[in-house]
């Protein structure tokens, strides 16, 4: 047997819309996903869990209430948990998201996108 | 305020040990550790934990007790709980691990890298 790695890149190639994630494994409870991101996303916040971002080709700005990261590639951020924030990106972004599984992607299941596995 | 983002490559450039992780970042209760590989690690398994891998340069082999999985740049593999395994880098590698906060890096304590925050 040789399992096969999961390569992110070809996840990626394989959808085009934006900010609707792809789950492509699992991590102790948590789905690892990736996302194509244009433009302004929502504001939003997770009570219950950090918010991981690792930013693989573009640039990714996250708004805070009170400032902004700014994420190029090989760029990691957490938004802690609680925290209000809003990602924008002026051009696509491709980021790896972590979130636990079943964690509304808006922050508010009515709004969220539907968690696909590819 | 303008937080920074995590640079993984500029963390990387700080060191050159290999299979001394450095812990860059937390989330939900996990270190966002980066490792320099080079050479055979050892066979360990985590009975308790998944272990994420995500290639961020170079190529890795991760050895299993029936197969391998060879990653390259942009390709992630989670090893689940309970299950053997030994990494090994012909080349130097780098990558982005993900594991329980006070994990032992070779599966015992008695043997494991000290957490190093950078």
């Amino acid at each position: 047997m040789s399992p096969a790695p999961i390569n992110l890149a070809q996840k990626l190639s394989t959808f085009h819309e934006h900010y609707q994630p792809r789950t492509v494994g699992q991590f102790n409870g948590h789905d690892l996903m990736v996302v194509k991101a244009k433009g302004p996303f929502n504001w939003h916040r997770h009570d219950e869990t950090d918010d991981f971002f690792l930013v693989l080709s573009g640039r990714l700005r996250i708004l805070l209430r009170d400032g902004e990261v700014a994420l190029g590639p090989g760029d990691l951020y957490v938004v802690p948990k609680g925290v209000e924030h809003c990602p924008v990106a002026d051009e696509e972004a491709h980021i790896l998201l972590i979130e636990p599984q079943g964690t509304p992607n808006t922050g508010d299941p009515a709004t969220a996108a539907a968690r696909v596995l590819i």
